[in-house]
């Protein structure tokens, strides 16, 4: 990683088992990395986790990240248990990326799917067909945690665009700073 | 700190505003420290991990931990969001005792509570008289978050004497590793 390498988002998409992860340069759009980091399902928690971080590191290491794109928090959740222990995962992905001092954007997944396929209640396939289109992949991204990951990081890409061509106001209320 | 410093557990009370802790020393049962680690509440969720992280590297950067524990999930919880948020603050201080290589043991809150009071539905007021008893505190801890860290290292503490006294073998199903 050089001086002239291109500033980059990266877009996550937090689980325990899986969380999916997309680095995508802000300016050109083009995908630099993307994949899974997969965490042991008989190792215990605290090892899972740590290897969530370990895996984040290696990201971190070999891209010049200067954002990161994560969904907001739902306002409901069908499985609560579900989602506390996706809470775990998103909180060490926040942590890392906080340690790395990185900006982060938390984006409601309406707003994710609205800006990529223009309805914000786009189905899984249709996101997973969006970004194959959106970053010419040759095939659709599997499993769909790469795909909601790479959605993320076109959002960003795509508002930093939009924020370039009317000047250096950021769209109103076009996300929020993670709180 | 020396070689000579008993070994303790950690009870921990996590949560995003405030995390409780107790440093209880294993054998002698003897109470080391204890307290909160607060987030600031106006900055972003990155920083307020973050923040937890380095309260936590400094408590065990003072004591030689050799457990942790810390109350299992629940089966169900009335505010889920709070309980995802709750997730987060979780996940780090598991993260954190598993890069120190920490034993992990995650307990029920109703186990904890019968260990400590008889009562596995105690009242928060019964918990917070009850830890005041077992270490001899001059006054109630207060924030409560403090007396569910002081019930996490006390349960700690009771069964790894019961398992003295009766031989190596912990009791069955006291407790199982965090999944």
């Amino acid at each position: 990683m050089t001086r002239e390498t291109p500033p980059c988002v990266l877009g996550v998409d937090p689980g325990l088992l899986r969380t999916g992860y997309a680095v995508v340069e802000l300016r050109a759009g083009r995908l630099a990395d993307a994949g899974i980091i997969r965490s042991s399902p008989r190792a215990s928690m605290g090892v899972r986790l740590r290897e969530l971080e370990e895996g984040l590191e290696e990201v971190f290491a070999e891209h010049r990240l200067e954002l990161l794109v994560i969904e907001d928090l739902f306002a409901h959740y069908k499985h609560p248990r579900t989602a506390i222990l996706m809470g775990h995962a998103r909180g060490v992905v926040l942590l890392a990326a906080a340690r790395r001092k990185l900006d982060i954007r938390s984006v409601s997944a309406t707003r994710i799917k609205k800006t990529l396929t223009g309805n914000g209640h786009a189905s899984k396939l249709q996101v997973q067909k969006a970004v194959m289109a959106a970053f010419g992949l040759p095939r659709m991204p599997d499993p769909p945690d790469v795909a909601d990951a790479l959605a993320a990081a076109f959002y960003a890409v795509s508002t930093s665009r939009a924020r370039s061509l009317r000047g250096s106001r950021p769209p109103a209320a076009a996300s929020g700073l993670e709180r």
